[in-house]
């Protein structure tokens, strides 16, 4: 990386804890990473961002606001990246993925929590993310007890702005979810001193409907037997659709999906099971499962999480005569999204169904972090439903830590042969 | 007891576990209340409810659905009882107190889950609950992540009318869970068969706030040095009001209030530390803390609560020109409780000092339910408080099980001397 101490320094970071992270990366990203064969030349791109995670798009963000732009962090795929753009506004996910911030997480956080949320905090605390302290303002929402308690903590760091997304489906919670928007439009406006637009917000919600369709490519590339990029290379694309910018991410993603067509052509079978993921989001660099099932005699060919199909599926209906009807497009679309926050849930089981016919997955890893309630609660009736068609499923529920990773292989292991 | 075990099996009980834990009940109930000195002699109607635990109630309940009454199951403070009571149904409130039901519990739910959802789960699970067995409906609300997924697991049982409470307090929230309210009359009006007059509602809302009067009437008491009652005595008559007949135990409470007025005037110092309990709710039979703690030399004299102050805290207006507006108040008042599934929830700080204060509390214990993250991470910011106010607290996270009971004690007796 090259030098951004500088930059590191303006944005009040604790340089010595953050050299410490810094140094750590690269090494597992080679394990992880580098180590696999034959990856598809498109992911250099996807080596490059990792290897600037910290640098290039840092100083991007800066020269953004050096003109004025202000920077919005999420976390949240309900939350509508449409309104940022709109506002011309840069949004970052923030979520944490790194065991790094448990610590610093812990210091004002319950240690018995989702170990995502403890790594955000922590990642705030600890001041060593230069995405956290690039921010102007912060989105919470009213998803899960943690984040929803969470947002109260780190209030007393930076302002965060709480949508209230609705916990059923029926049409008076879409409209609420309307009126949620409207408000966020308001506060973002207020904030960045732009008015939205129709004509703006038609622009943006095309193109989060572009990024949408380049990474549903993707995934679609993966249902071929067998698929021509790694799951665990999906993931990073995933986990990087968060923050990049998203004109080049979008090129980036068809350029590699031009070549995905072509791999198509040479593809030999490879005797791997093919591995459905489903549940709670894995936020960069969180890479723990995929590493150890990738491994062994298996690959994972599609995730039903946050940072997998709920991310990109079903598209904004961009046909609207005005601004009223667009924003509830934009309501109807989010509220589509299936996540177990939301009762009754019984669209994601569905889902998981589809998505196990459709990408031909031999078997379903339902992954549950640490802490996590509703997703924990929620197996039951997934598991029951997966019975139900035969499909093999085991259950994981883990943290960041590396602790319980050879157990964890010994139980896939044993999955992957009995599947 | 009598003999209940004809009504048992007609609800479909089983009776051999039933039997185990009515077994483990009086011997429990002598050593914990009976051993205390002194008691007052309007506890005897309390001593009697408890011995007639599953038995006379049950029957009475046997009696009312025998006329074609109904019998609504309710789990949470949030629900307003005005509307159950207008309907002519009885409300019984089902959360679980006891270990008992946890094993049951875990058999549908995770492991890592608040007790109180485990036992009340299992108590309908292992079909040894009456209260359970004889109704008609559940009431569940979407409060905390646990037990918004729990009805999910629930309704495969018994039918769950599941409210939709918000989780902010904004003014168009108010307006929301009047929605909600206007919703849960419907939905009873068609499970009773009756109409909810105003005429009928405007009598349950003030019957509701007699009971509300009587409760304060006791704590108000309490404020007394010493309290002419303990804690654990009040703290069973608060979890007895979640199901007792309203006429009735107003009447038993005023009795003994005005037997403890008559004790105001020969109470003798008693050198006792005082206690504000403040936290997650205590379910009948749940007195492990205020059993811990008044074995040591203190006296437990507020509980900042479901069980506790939030339960009565607050009147309905009674002033209602017609059934909008009076729904509007009992909204209103409800909209008051501060649970900590509410963010903000800075109502319950000011709460928490002012009690300490009209208490005169040496102390406060926070009581947080394990897995409880709503409450959990809401500590950091009562602690940051108290400590504001030089007001010693210490933080206790536990279950139903008896295994750290000694630790707690231990750890209590040192916070009692340095208080």
């Amino acid at each position: 990386m090259g030098d951004y101490r500088k930059l590191w320094s303006n944005l009040n970071m604790n340089l010595e804890k953050h050299d410490v992270l810094c140094a750590v990366l690269p090494e597992i990203y080679s394990k992880v990473y580098l180590s696999q064969n034959d990856r598809p030349e498109g992911m250099n791109y996807f080596n490059f961002v990792v290897s600037e995670v910290h640098g290039l798009r840092i100083e991007e963000l800066d020269n953004h606001k050096k003109q004025g732009g202000k920077v919005i962090g999420t976390f949240c795929v309900y939350v509508p990246d449409e309104v940022i753009l709109a506002a011309g506004a840069i949004g970052v996910g923030l979520c944490g993925g790194s065991q790094f911030w448990i610590e610093d997480g812990e210091k004002v956080l319950p240690r018995n929590l989702c170990p995502l949320i403890k790594a955000f905090v922590g990642a705030k605390v600890s001041a060593t993310c230069p995405y956290f302290q690039s921010c102007d303002m912060l989105v919470g929402e009213t998803t899960c007890d943690g984040k929803k308690k969470a947002w109260e903590i780190l209030n007393d760091y930076t302002p965060v702005h709480v949508m209230e997304l609705p916990q059923m489906k029926r049409e008076k919670n879409i409209e609420d979810w309307k009126m949620e928007i409207k408000e966020f439009i308001s506060r973002i406006e207020e904030l960045t001193g732009n008015k939205i637009t129709f004509e703006k917000l038609k622009e943006t919600v095309i193109l989060c409907n572009d990024k949408r369709k380049a990474l549903k490519r993707l995934y679609e590339l993966r249902k071929n037997i067998p698929s021509p990029i790694s799951g665990l290379d999906s993931l990073l694309i995933s986990q990087i659709a968060f923050y990049d910018d998203p004109q080049r991410f979008i090129q980036k993603v068809n350029e590699l999906c031009d070549e995905l067509d072509e791999r198509l052509k040479s593809l030999q079978p490879n005797g791997k099971k093919r591995i459905l993921i489903t549940g709670t989001p894995m936020a960069i660099p969180n890479w723990k499962m995929h590493s150890i099932i990738e491994s062994l005699n298996a690959e994972i060919v599609v995730e039903e999480t946050c940072t997998g199909t709920r991310y990109f599926e079903n598209f904004v209906e961009e046909n609207a005569n005005d601004m009223d009807e667009l924003i509830e497009n934009i309501a109807r679309r989010y509220m589509k999204v299936n996540c177990a926050c939301f009762t009754p849930n019984a669209g994601r089981i569905e889902d998981i169904i589809k998505y196990v016919k459709e990408y031909k997955a031999d078997g379903v890893i339902y992954y549950n972090l640490s802490f996590c309630q509703t997703y924990s609660v929620e197996y039951k009736k997934v598991e029951e439903a997966l019975n139900k068609e035969n499909i093999p499923v085991m259950f994981i529920e883990t943290d960041y830590s590396e602790e319980d990773s050879g157990q964890i292989k010994t139980r896939v292991e044993a999955f992957i042969e009995m599947i």
